[in-house]
């Protein structure tokens, strides 16, 4: 069929549309009638937030009856000539010579009407959510930060690795994990113990992966530098604005980098891609800067254009004891920095994005990197104000005998992870990496209050539709 | 740590390197001695095929007793002078001044000697299967085509869609498809019928998914034009070189695009990510054309340069009936294309890609246009020569009578895919899409024999390490 021209390549282009004829489709906002037989149309067609102003004369022949019960959600086709508008909010619009309907909406059934609906009862229908503005916007915005991701590790001579989702290993021992099997939980004879999985698919207990960073260790200590970005899991009941069942991670992991180098690599990433994105989704931050989070904008540029602190989780102890603050957790060394401790870090103490490293190897995963001090592990997580932690990394375990003595500490079982104590048999190197929530870095940059927001469709406890 | 550069950008740029000193970092692929005190090591870092050629020198203070103990599989930093190397197969080399060891590998146990090994073996090992030239260059391919996916579709105006994992629906009924749990079946009473799912994460039976199309639509019929590009499953219990129980798709969605506009899509994008193939990875392609398939540099360029062939079901059948062949499956109209009939179309027929349109609406999925004829859909099948389906598409139906009916037909429930009914009822307009199997993609750009090495962790029946 004949496609038209997108609605933002006409915005972008004003000068060289004006007085042409051309060709739009999308669907129609809203529509509204002048007594003067004239029907003001604004379309959009996805490419853009901005809808275009479409000028539909009744008495073009065959207009007046489409017109009468076209309506918001009704999906159209138009041609005609690219005028300046005498209308305030646009400068150019589109006047129809002529119109098409492909897709009616009934008014009386259709949920989306002129009114806003709260984000909540939008979740309910994710099939049409989409279509409003702020969906819309978070789609572009999802999208060019997913494209940004790419081109920086691209751009550096990293690999993108993916990474498998059926996994036999549960990573660091994550705590709920889904279970992935070909056998029907009804026909399953409990009496039958660890028998039962003969007949599974995979003839043994499999699991959802929880992240690809073991997987991608191996990439990197054998080419040198790789990324993943995919989907992760957790069946973790935590129904919060935070957590989603489903999430998407971005895991960087190079060899012959240590902890400094990762900390340089995870600040030039995170400014790169939110430059990326000041730069191309202008308007989409606009939104949301004007409807979710007063200061969004101000707040990436300031990310982007001011180094990240740096400082040792025993420093951010003693500045959180010295705060005069009064936590409601306490601040002790050995305890992970809970929320409003993060907060007090990057909104008070250093107004800014800080790397936390050399944390407690008590409470850090057991393929961390050992310090000389041997209490601490070369761990880093970067919190950013308002959000908190958004990356967390590490250098790894590269020394045989310390991976081993970390294992039997933490209880990892030797046999399984048999494969990730070769590495160190063979051909060792210092390695490093991290990861990144992809939902939260858009929550992050939109100010979406709740994640549920953040992706497409949002897997939670109870919550698996569409 | 003090990075090295990589090889790669060594090559690239020789000139400017010669008699300049530099730090590499790599795995030591083989060393050997002349009896003159030097030796010499082929180092690889897996930013290219090709090894840099490091001169050791056993007079140099602290090398000898390193460079005894040096063996394939050590992991070194060098740093030294890149020279005119008098020696063939390269034109420089390094002369090492400095020499640290990483990691060593023990010659007795280390499993990747200097031998070739069967790709069976080197499953086996998946994970230092990487080391390997071929799944070196495996993994430099893999990358450079999901980058041009991405590149293909950023240029276009399509946005990057993520579709949901876990699913509830099973889109077309495809078959065996794996379920998702938080449930331990061991734990499960198989006389609590239904309500066991009452204590599971969902509430429900949750699946993975088998195609991310069915969201796509949502997302196109809303924003225009979507692409997902992620893992996707099956449960069938095939063990064959061609399945995967875990693969990853390229499924591109478009609303005001019909069966034509398909196509040229298909075409086109095909073209251009085997373009970026031929212009960036010449040198793994050589690899590929020496070792696996001796016709394969010039079977990708022709695919470039030719036109792909349109024709429809109707006429294929009758191109097969008179083709004068003796085919194991009888040539019927109704019936689905087998292997052998797709060969001689692309290989003898017209020794190019075709597409195939049009197929009977029996053997085809609820979701795809019907004809006017009634009898035929709106299909469309990519074959290519010496691998056969390479992508597979349609219209989709877009008028709600249409559907409903196709749905009665097929036995789809109206009350598990309400909201894809919906998507029809409120706004629907023309739209299109096509699914795009990365791994097969990757065997027909490699020659590759078993799907299982296109993918880094492969998953088939028995199969779940690392």
């Amino acid at each position: 069929m004949q496609h038209g021209e997108s609605i933002v390549d006409i915005f972008r282009h004003e000068q060289d549309y004006l007085n042409k004829v051309v060709r739009v489709q999308g669907w129609v906002r809203t529509k509204r009638d002048s007594k003067a037989g004239i029907s003001f149309i604004e379309l959009n067609d996805g490419s853009c937030l901005r809808n275009l102003q479409i000028i539909a004369e009744h008495e073009n022949s065959g207009f007046r009856e489409l017109l009468d019960r076209l309506g918001t959600g009704c999906s159209i086709g138009v041609e005609g000539k690219i005028s300046p508008s005498p209308g305030k909010g646009q400068s150019i619009e589109l006047h129809a010579s002529q119109l098409e309907v492909y897709g009616w909406a009934d008014p009386t059934t259709y949920p989306l009407q002129k009114k806003r609906h709260s984000l909540e009862f939008l979740r309910q229908i994710a099939h049409l959510r989409s279509r409003t503005n702020t969906i819309g916007a978070v789609t572009r915005v999802r999208n060019r930060l997913s494209f940004a991701i790419h081109q920086f590790f691209q751009e550096r001579g990293f690999y993108y690795l993916q990474t498998p989702v059926i996994t036999t290993s549960d990573c660091e021992g994550a705590g709920d994990i889904f279970r992935v099997t070909s056998l029907d939980p009804l026909k399953v004879r409990s009496t039958e113990s660890e028998d039962v999985y003969r007949d599974d698919f995979f003839g043994r207990p499999t699991y959802l992966t929880v992240s690809g960073q073991l997987q991608a260790e191996i990439y990197a200590l054998s080419l040198g530098k790789v990324y993943t970005f995919g989907p992760t899991f957790r069946a973790e009941n935590s129904n919060t604005s935070r957590h989603l069942a489903e999430f998407w991670m971005v895991e960087p992991e190079m060899a012959f980098y240590d902890l400094q180098d990762n900390i340089q690599l995870a600040e030039s990433f995170i400014k790169s891609i939110i430059e990326a994105l000041l730069n191309d989704c202008a308007d989409d931050l606009d939104f949301f800067n004007r409807f979710m989070q007063p200061t969004l904008k101000e707040d990436l540029e300031r990310i982007v254009r001011t180094p990240f602190e740096v400082v040792s989780y025993t420093e951010s102890i003693d500045l959180l004891k010295k705060s005069g603050e009064n936590f409601t957790f306490p601040v002790e060394w050995g305890s992970d920095l809970q929320a409003e401790h993060e907060r007090y870090l990057t909104e008070k103490a250093f107004q800014k994005p800080v790397s936390i490293i050399d944390y407690p190897r008590a409470i850090k995963p057991f393929y961390m990197r050992v310090n000389d001090d041997q209490k601490t592990v070369a761990a880093m997580d970067v919190l950013v104000p308002g959000v908190g932690e958004i990356v967390g990394g590490s250098q790894r375990e590269e020394r045989l005998d310390a991976l081993l003595e970390q294992m039997q500490l933490k209880q990892i079982s030797k046999e399984d992870y048999r494969w990730y104590v070769e590495l160190r048999e063979f051909g060792t190197a210092p390695h490093s990496g991290f990861g990144l929530g992809f939902e939260r870095l858009i929550q992050f940059v939109t100010g979406l209050g709740n994640i549920r927001e953040a992706i497409p469709f949002p897997r939670t406890p109870g919550h698996a539709d569409f």
